[in-house]
Parts: structure tokens; sequence; C-alpha cells
């Protein structure tokens, strides 16, 4: 059975209590219920798990790789600051995909540097929850070599 | 009827006869007739076009936006130098995905910078030919406000 | 009698219907309307083009060139990427003046530099369609070598 | 009666006397002159000022916009290194028109940038005196919502 | 027999006309004449083509790459803005020789970037139309691995 | 008789042992006798030196001048770093032609910048110890104003 | 009763011990019992926390939002390179005054930028120990929309 | 008795005019008024001054140096852009405490480098009027060591 | 008795796992195993430690600090990205000796720089494994003043 | 008779009185009766002056500049800042030899830079009080042709 | 026998006369004796050579390769602006250890870039003499395969 | 008797004969004469050297330093790119003057940093010949303590 794990980055705990402009009005729950359906149905196991420490999600990323897993991250604000991060990605050789709620290249120009795109397979942003969704399809794709069907 | 224009931007005519490394072995018309067949599935009414002219894309884009439909939209190189079409897009006020077959941000610098993005909804990248299907899938997900089932 | 062309650039062709915010209401028509009613009682030959394709405005320089006639150009999104027609105005030897809608300086950085403005004799900008207007007035004055009187 | 400042900068009390191949062999006076007599064609109350202090200029700025008169300003050298003169113009908010006399874009690359351009309405540069002509023009189209004639 | 596409970019078509301190007083058609000659005397086929268009510059070097052909390429002004031309030249695997008239280096700065350059065999610059022959010259020995005769 | 110095840098006296890869398996002496033979047939006395010395490049280049010879340089390393070179080659007046063996454009960045092409009449790079030959005729060509024969 | 987090980031658990000449002879602990005091006598009801966790900074800061506290920031390295921590700020909406207790600006270059400014409400840099209560004031201003007296 | 001087830049005169939404809405007497008043209760004698030159801003800082008093400088525009001034304070070795009624860092990229704060004893930004009040607290603590009381 | 505590930052828990082209086949506790064999024989009490967390590794140094020991770090990607570090070392005042298994210098551009080492001893990188020993022996020779011999 | 105004910019008035280890212990006064001494024994009529404000520093190379005198600047801060006063130098045609007390290329980045040197004559800088006499002695041999005498 | 050549760049004949602050007070000669004893022990045949010329040390590394030594390379000023130097490293294939007396990290910014790195097995810097003793282990280390004894 | 070593650097030996324009007629053995005539008249030992090579520029200071002489030098190209003659003037502490013939300042970007100035005493620039004349008087006057007397 393909396993996923799907890491989130700081702050993304706060999801639908604040700045809903930007980042919508779904909970963090309201997404990992959503992902977890549509993973059951896609026959994979998924791992959810968040941390607003970056060294928890390097960790994370090597528990992914030492599972075998497949991973789909938010790596959220340490996506553009995080070399320990790229390198756990990298160092581990595990499938990942970059997501992001919001479409990053419309805010700041900090948001437009990813340090972990690099060594990720492809990179989804600016659908909202969809991201996750539409993330998980991917990956998918990548580690079985098939496409999910439409529908 | 939702309408769905995919636009592919230079060189794109040249996919599966050259660099496969880079960017696989599929042609442009083994892409377009997944599109097609997805897009069916999907009740969409998909228009596939591919031109190596900067003004001609832009033009694509304004008689989307005179159709009313959505944008799915692979501008290869001209992602990066024109201005020229993220005005077509922020001028119609068409929704539009960026789509790319590689991941952009494993490969040179000036490939990192899209000069569309920041007026496109979201952007998909990495993932091959699947990157259309994803954008396809997110597009009408964006247009119609509901997410397309995975199996 | 003085013969102009006035040049315009990628999206001029969407004036009208939208971001009516920065470009106001009025549509290309319109401006040409009232530009060749203007050129009229100048007694100036006005010759009136739109193109969303670089290569076709360099055409267009070379064509004002050949026909001896001064160039009232609105490049639009060109104005900031193309050393093309930036050699088209240097290599005609035409006496050209650059006009914008909006006041460039006050939007996107990318937008404050221009490559044509250095080979043009002067830069009209921010006035909105008056700015045709007021470049068709400088630009005999130049050719002339005297005023447009004021009322 | 419409009431215009116009407003000149450090070293324009010497055109005339040195350096016509940029700026020409008018004299400030000759170009005030020829204002005057246009602004009373066109029934506007014009003040003519000049003055080699950045802060005696920012205090021209707030004077015009207690008067209630929109500023046709040549800030010259201050166009590139005034903040002050930046906030004297957004702080009033008073309209203003920056012209030159010399295309600035055609010269040394600091003049390229403009520190007040961002926060005028708009920006005339490259026709000599008449720069200063077709800025009376164009601030009186906006201050009165219409345009002058041509002949 | 050996075949060489000359492309040739935009405003070259000036050639002769203007400029020619910089450029020299030879027309593109006296360049094509001798390259002709000269091609004629090495057994080279040599199809000689000039375009304003970047998209048509494109489709030149994919059409050289179908033929087989090498490409000799002045491309003019696009030399240092188009990504798509140098991903024409590398997706289609033409061997390219790049070559200009005047001597880049001495100009602008933004003539010292070739975008295409890293993916052409070679550069050739500053011999006025004497970079035609030169370049065809080495690309003739490129092709065929031997070195054409000084005499 | 016209006489030519061509001059070489640091380490090209390595050539032919080492990283075949970037510069050949051709010695430094094999293209010295092939460009003798050349220059022969040319009727050029030819002088051709090696150092790895940048004072001693710029004493070439000196003596050079006092010879009244045309200066084929391949600076190698100095290209990039020496200004004591480029005011050699313009304070003396030779006419100097740069050559490379190999692509600069396509290695390392700082292979990117020549400090002494602004001041050669022109380039050839990329084409292996051809690069000597071609660099030999179009040197002829502009020190005689005649074209070298291609057969 | 108005609450307030005083918030500190890395190594400010070392103050007192070494490099008095930047940070003076203070302990943590005096700052805090400073602290303390001005806060009771102001009426606010502080909590205090230090940590050299970047996350769980960032989680202070989420813990503060939902207890509805103001917090006053001494991030410390922090401030100068995590995102995730102006995203804590921004996310939650807190009201955030930024202090410093030796004035960054006179400092190395990196701690001229602030990450966490343009999300704060003000900032307090140079004072020592005092930064502290000034901070305290300045927040207790914000927070209540009146000023503590100064005697 | 300790003296400080309040020294104010450009178009300070203008609060309570203007963007309230930017600097609030007390004018300059307001906050003059209310600094005497603190100053009075903190027993010292305040000079409050205002100006828009830069040259007199610099002999405000002479002046107060040779008075022995402190500085309390909000130098607004000059800021960003004045070495006189930042001479000014080093020169007089006065203590001088920047301050700023809006939070700078948050505002344009140009408003965040301050060139005086390096030679300023600490900086605060962000409080509207009370930064004033705040700052002449600071100012007092530094110059009598000793801190002014919160009740 | 010298005690010597050596600090291993993210990802190096992975060594000998993957990617031996870069950083070699032994497991971080073969090198801790060597590490302690040469640490006996030069009388050394070393300390070995590993975490993946930024304020872990600050929180060590601190420690380091505290029990009077030098320090040998390998902090991996924190080397480029934490200031937490460099102040934790500074603020100790622990001599410290910045060692890498790759050489950095020969990687991507982001991994040139190091914010530790300004304030390390020294720098030992490109060694492998041995220059986890090497460092053990420059630091000791800091610490007790003389060098350890050869063999 | 050979005419020279010596003029000082900002903060000159305070030499003598602070920072002797960058300035020296002279006061201005003493550097003005030195150097008036040493125009006399030149016959030179020197003219002395000193002011805070660049605008007036402009209005002093103007006057110059009607007398037809030669320029001795110390611009201070303004040699770094102030376009408006290279204007006044190339504008009036002064001959202008900048001098500066200290060696501004051994202290801050900023110093570096001057905005007037291109357009003066000469610069001597970094001898203290001598580089007045140096400078006068080296402006007298511009004006008059030919060098005073060393003893 | 395992040879290695020590090389020294521009100025370290200096060494033990100047700036004992930054280098120490050992000569050059001092550091040969320290290392030639170390050497004997180590079985190893040292060559010890300095030389200021740039084309020199270039010369020096050819020398080496020749001879199948190693290269310890200390090239001073060299290290920063000689792609010379770099060029004959990777053209002869030596195996090379950079060193460095001082810790270039903690001085200049322009040491902090070193041309030679990256080409280079690893770099030793900031332990004064003992680089080179620490050098000539690692560097004997990566030849022979097997870690000199500490004791 | 104090000793001076004029040191000149590259290209120098090819003054008078080229580039009047830039550099004048003189040659630099009329430079020589001229400085040793004054040098005479001053009681000083002038030692005057030219040389193409940095290395030997480095030893021309480093025999100017154990000879106990001031050293005035006008290092030409190399001012702009030696790191290697900036650490022997810093190296062997001797008091160092720069000169230059032309205004650098007035030259192309690369000649207006200058690498030894930091670390030089003064700099003069732009008197022709006579910055050697004033160079020797200001470098008497700082290794004497007194002024050379103006007449």
């Amino acid at each position: 059975m393909t396993a996923i794990h799907c890491l989130n980055g700081p702050n993304l705990n706060l999801l639908g209590t604040r700045e809903p402009g930007i980042y919508g009005a779904a909970t963090l729950a309201d997404i990992e219920r959503d992902l977890q359906e549509r993973a059951a149905r896609l026959d994979i196991a998924l791992t959810f798990r968040q941390t607003n420490h970056e060294g928890e999600l390097v960790s994370f990323v090597q528990e992914a790789g030492r599972a075998g897993a497949g991973v789909l991250i938010n790596a959220a604000a340490y996506t553009h600051t995080s070399i320990a991060l790229r390198d756990a990605i990298s160092g581990t050789g595990v499938t990942a995909v970059e997501i992001h709620l919001s479409n990053v290249h419309a805010r700041e120009a900090f948001r437009h540097v990813s340090l972990i795109a690099p060594v990720c397979a492809g990179v989804i942003a600016g659908f909202g929850p969809y991201s996750y969704l539409a993330g998980l399809d991917a990956l998918a794709h990548l580690l079985r070599g098939r496409t999910p069907s439409a529908s």
C-alpha cells in the first residue's frame, strides 16, 4: 500500500481562524478530513502532521524517508528560509511535492523563492485547500506511475 | 458548459522529439488527446492551441477572455520574459492556471522567475504531461467551485 | 504635409473594457477619433495602428521611417522588454515620442524602466487619453519647430 | 480662476548661459514669459518660482497646497534625491505634473530614477522649453477636466 | 551536401541605410550575395532568411532542425532577450554559430549578455559583414570536421 | 609584410595534457604549427608566445605595438581579471582579436565577462584550435582590408 | 485586566554573563523583576518567557493570541531570519511591539533588517534594559488608548 | 537642569491636516504642547523646532551640541537621505534619540534605511504622537541615568 | 582535563545512508567512535551530540560554554542560516572550530557563506570524516597552546 | 589676478572641536588663515566660505562661476549625496578641485562614492588641513598652466 | 615516497615582521622548519616555495603537477583574485589543500570569497602557523588514504 | 635624509606615446626628471621605478619598506584589481600616497574603486604629471611633519 506523509509547517494550525482573505475559512482539521477521505479512495495510507519547529519538520521528513513514504509538504514560512529542510529531502531521497494554499508569487517578494522546490519533484500553489487534494493526486501519480481518474 | 482554452508557448511543438530527459517522450498531440479525454469526462469544452509567437499568445488569451473561457497556460520561455502576456491575463480578467512540464525551480536561475504567476490563480509544475491534467482539474475546480472526484 | 504614425502595442485593443481604474473608460477607437480630429486641425496626416506583436511593432517603426513620418508610440509592455523596438527607432532615425496612459512610475518596479526612452526625443505619461493629444502636439512641435497654440 | 504654481529647482537659474547642447539657449526668464502668456490665454493664474534649496522647494509645494493651486514642477537634481519633496507633494495632496527640459532617460543612470514621479499625476520630459507649455496644458486638463484646444 | 541556414533577426533588413558608423555600408542583400558565393565554393547549400519576429526566428530554427541543417545566426536584439530562441536551439539540437556585425562588448551593457551563446557551439563578433563569412567557415568546420583552406 | 603576434596567457602551455573534454587533445605546439602553416600561406609573419605572467602579457602587447603588428590574443584567465591587459591594448592602439578555445559563455559565470573585449576589434570563441585559424583569418582581413579566400 | 506576554528569543538567557559592552550587566531575571514591578503599577498581567527555539517562539505568539494578550517581543537573532515568526504575528493579529537592548542599526549589516517590524505596531531599540520598560509603556498605551504618566 | 532639543524635519508642519491614516489627526502644535507638559513634569527644559531645510536641521543639531542639550529628533525624509545630519550628530557628540510617528518598516523600502540611526543612542517608531513622549522619557533616562516612573 | 563538545547539526544523523558521493559511507556513529578514540589518546574529554533543531544547537553551545569546553561544530545547514548560533558562540565566548565533511565551496552558492565562521577561531572543510579528526587536533592545539604530534 | 573660491560644506564649522582622531585639531579659521597666507604668496585672491545648506553651496558655486573664479571645494557630506552640486559645477563650467581632510576611502562605504568628482578636474584627500594647501597649489597650477615652486 | 609542494603567495615573506596581531610572530622560515620536521616524521618529501608573482605561483602549481606532488597552498591575496591559479589547479589535476594563517571569514568582505577553493580538495583557515601542519596532515591523509596518528 | 620611492605600474612606460587626450604628452622620463628636480630642492632621495608586473610592484613596496622610505605610487590598472598590493602596503607599514594622472572618477566605473586607497595615507588624482609633484610634496609633508613652501 502506498504511504504518504503530509507535513505542515509553522502557523498552519491557525488556519480558519485568521486572515481568511489570504488562506480561506477551512481549518487544518477540515483539510485533513478531506484529504484522508481522498487518500482512502485512492488506497493510500496517509499520515498527517503539523509543527511550528523547523527541526521537527526535518525529523518528520526523515521519518517519512525511513517509512518509504512519499512527502506532501506545505512548509509554510520554512519554504523560504530552511536549507535544513532542503537537505532532509535530498538527503533522504524521498519523493516530495511542495504545496501552498495561497499563490506565493502574488505576495511579498521573499515568498517568491523556495529553497526546497529544487529538490522536490513538483510544486502546486494557489488553490486553497484544493492544493492538498491536487498534491495528493500528483504525488500518487508519481509514486505509482499512473494518473488518478478525473471522475 | 464550462470552456477552457489550453494555450501553449514556444517550442512546445517540439515535445517528444528532443531532450526527453527534461521533457519526457510524449508529444504535444499525445498531451492534447489525453487532455481532451479528461475534459470530456469533466464536461468541459476544451480548446487547445500552440504558437511560437509572443504576440499570438497574447491574442489567444484575449480570445479566451472574449469567449468567457478559463485559461490553462504553459507559456514556456515567455513565462519568464513576457510582460505583454501578463498584461493580457490581468487586462482580460481571465481565470488562469500556469503549468509547466518540468520543475522550473530545479533548472537555470532565469527560469525561477515567472512574470505571469502573480496574475494567475495558481501554479502547477514538475509533473510532466500530468501537469496538464492536474491543471485542468484545478482550473475546473476554480471555475465551478467544486472539486473533481479522485476516482 | 507633416506625417505622424501613432503606434500602439500589446493589449491596448482591450482599452475601455477592463481595468478602468488604471486605464480609464475610453476605447482605443475613441482615442483614435479624438486624435484624428486634432491631427486634422493641426494639418497632420495621421496613421493609427495597433498590434500585439513585438516584431510587427518593429516593422511599423520601419515603415514610418521609410515614409518620413514621426512616431508617436505607446509600446505598452514592450516598452520595458524590447531591445528590438529600441533598435528600430535608433536604426531608422525617426523622431519618436513615447507616451503612456497611466503613470508608469506609480506602478510595478518593472514598469519604471523604458528601453526605448533613451532613443526617443521625449516622454509623456500619466494623463490617460490626453497623453495621446499632448504627445501629438509635442511631436508636431518637434517636427515643425513651432509650438501648437493653446486655444 | 485656476491657479498653478510653476516651481523650479537648483541651477535652473543658469539656463541659457551654459550647456546649450543639453538645455537649449532660452533663459528661465524666457520660459517664464512664454508660460505666462500661455497661462493668460488659458485663463490661469500662474506663479513662477525658482530656488536652489531643497527645503525651500518643499515650502513652495506646501504654499501651493495652501493656495489650492496645481503644481508644475521641474525639480532638476532634487528629482532624483529628495524624499522630502515627495513627501511634500503627497502630504499636501496637490495635483502635480513633473517636467524636464532634457530627456533624462538618455543621460546618466542616476537621472533615470525619479523619487517624485510616483506621487505626481504625470510626467513630461525631453521637449526643451516646450515641456513647460505642454505641462501647463496637461495640468490645466487635469484640474479642469477638459482638454486645451490645439489651435 | 552540407546545409546551413543563415538566420537574421530584427532590423537587420535596415543594414546599409542607417548608422554606418556601427554597422557599415553593406546591405543585407550584399551580405547574402557574398555569403552565397562563399557557400558555393565550399559546396554548402545555404538558406538565408530575415525576420523581425521572435516567434518566426524560433520557427526558422525549428525548420533548420527538421532539415538537418546547421544554423548561422545573427539574432540581433533577440540575442539579449529571447529565452524562446535559446530553447529552440537547445530543443532542436542544431549546431549553431552566433555572429554579430559589431563588437557587442564595446556597446551598451545590455548587449554584453547573450542568452543564446551558452547553447551555441561558438561566437564570432565585431568583423562587420566578414563575421558572416568567418561564421560560415567555422560552422562548416564544425559540421564536416575539417578546416576550410585559407587561400 | 603583415606581422601578427599570437599571444597566449596562463596555463595554455598545459594544452593537450589535461581536461580534453573542455580544451581538446591538441597541444599548444600543434596549434602553433598549424597556425604558422596558415600564416605562411597568407604571407603573414607570425610570432607565437606564451606566458603565465600578466605583466609579461602586458609587455608582449607593448612589443607588438612597437613592432606595428596585429595581436591575436588568447588571454585565458587574464581575459576576465586584467585591466592592465586592457590598458595595454588600448594604450598601444594595436588591432587585436580576442580568441578562446572553449565557448566561455557555456562555462562558469565569471568567464562570461571579458575585460579586454571592449578594446579588441572582435571576438571568436568556442571552436577549439580552429579558433586560432579563424582569428588569424579575421585579423588578416582587418589589417589588409580584404577577405582571405575560403578554398 | 490588560494582559501582556513578554517573549524573549535565543541567547537572551545569557544576559549579564557576557559581552556587557554590548548588552549591559543586567541578567534576564533582573529585567523581568523590574518589568513585573512596572506592570504591577500599570495594572497589567505580565507573562515573561524565553526560548532558544524559533518554533517555540512561534507557539508563544500563538498562545498570546489565544489569550488576547499584547506581545512585547525581543526576538533577538530570529528578528532577522524568521518569516515564521512574522507569520505568527500577522496570523494571530496580536498587537506587538518589537524591542532590542542594543541599537541594532549600529551593528552588523544583517542586523539592520527586521522581518517582523512590518507586522509589529512599533519598534524600540538601543536603551538597554530600559527598552523593556519603554516597550511596556508603549504597548500599554496602544492597548488602552491612553498614555502612561511620566511621574 | 537637563536640556533637550526636539528637532523636527521636513513636512512635519503639515501634521494633522493631511494623510491622517498614516500620521494621525494631531498637529505639530498639539504634539509640542503635550511634550512641553511632560517635560515640565520631568523637570526638563525643552526646545521645540521644525524646519524643511536639511542645512537648518544640521545647524539645529550643532546648536543643541553647543547648548549641551540632548536631541530628540524626527528627521522625517532626511532620516533616509542626509549624511550631513549624521555627521552633525556624530560631529557634535550629542546624545540623540531618533523617533518616528509611523512604523517606517511597514512603508516603502526606501524608508527602511536610516542614515542617522547608527549614530543615535536608540530608535522609537510607530506609536504616533506617543513616540515623542516615549522618546522624551528614554532620552531623559539616558541623560540622567535613571528611569522615569510609570505612574 | 581539556573538555571538547562536538556538536552536529541537522541531517547529520543520516550520514552513511544516503548521498555517499557527497558525504561518504561512514555513519555518524563511525565518526564518533574514531573521534572518541583520538580524544582518548589526546587526553580530551569528548562530548558528542547531534540535533535537527537550531534552538537545541544554540542550547548545546551554551552548555559547552557553562562547562568551560571548546566547541567542535559541524552546523550543517544552520551554518548558512543561523544568526542565533552565531550569537550563541560569540555570546558564550567559547573557542569554536567550524568543520564540514564536504568542500562547501564546491557546492551551491548558498553554502559558500558561513554565518558562524567570523566568530569561530578557524575552519576546516572538505576532508570527509577526517575533518572531525583534524578539527579535534586543531581545537586541542588552540586550547592547550601546543601542537599534537603527527605520529 | 587669479581668483579662487574655497567652499566648505556642512559641519566643517565644527572642525577642531570634536573627533580630532578623524579630522585633527585645527579649526576652520586656522585653515583659512594658512590658506590666505599661501594664496597671498601665490598672488591669488581667495574667498573662503562655509555653509551647512546644500542649496547655498550650489549658489556659492554659481557665484564663483559668475566671478570667473576657480573652485576649491570640500563639500563634506554633500560630496556623496548632492546631484545639485554636481550640476552647479558642470552647469557653470568652473574649474573645480575636490578636497577632503580625511581619507574618505578608509571610512564608511557610502563615503567612497563622490557625485562631484566626475565633474571636477581632480581630487585630493587624506592630508588633513594640508589638503587645502595642496588643493590651492593644484588649482593654481590648472588655472595658470604652471607649477607652483616647491620651496 | 609521497611528495608535497607547499606554495606561498604574495607578502608571506613579510611574516613575523609586521602585523603580528593578525599573522603572529613566526617568520616564514620558522614555519618551513616546523613543516619540514613534521614532513620528515611523516616520510614526505616537502618542497617549500614563496613568490610575490601570480604567474610564478601558476608555474609552481604546474611544476607540482609534473612532479606528481600534492599541493599545500597559501595563495594569500591571490586566493581572492586569481582565476589563473584556479585554472592551474584544475588544469593540472593536482590534489590541493588551501590554507590560511588567519580566519579570512573574520576579515574584510573581499577575503570571504576564494576563487581556488572550489577546485581544491579542502580548506583549513585560522590556526596561524598550525594551519600549515594541519594542512600537511590532511593532504597526506588524502594522498595516502590513511590518517596520520595524533600522538 | 628623507627617502621616497616613486613606484609606477603597468603601461606607464607608454606615457607620451599614445592617448594624449587622457594622459598628456609627457613621457615617464619627463615626469621622472621633473620629480627628481623637485626632490633635490626638497632634499629628498628619490628612487623611481616602473614595472608591468603586479608581483614586482609588490616587491618594490617591500623594498621601500625595508629601506624606511615613503611610497609615492601610481599603480595604474593594479589600483583596481590588486589585493596583493594592498597587503604589501599594509603589511610593510609604509606611508603611501596614491596618485593618478587622470581623474579616474570621470572614467569607466571599474576605475572608481581603489583597492589600495584604504591603506594609503591619501590620494591625489587628475592633475596630469603635476599629480606626481603634488604627491611628492604631500608625502614629504607627511613624513616630515611640515609643509613644503609654496614659493
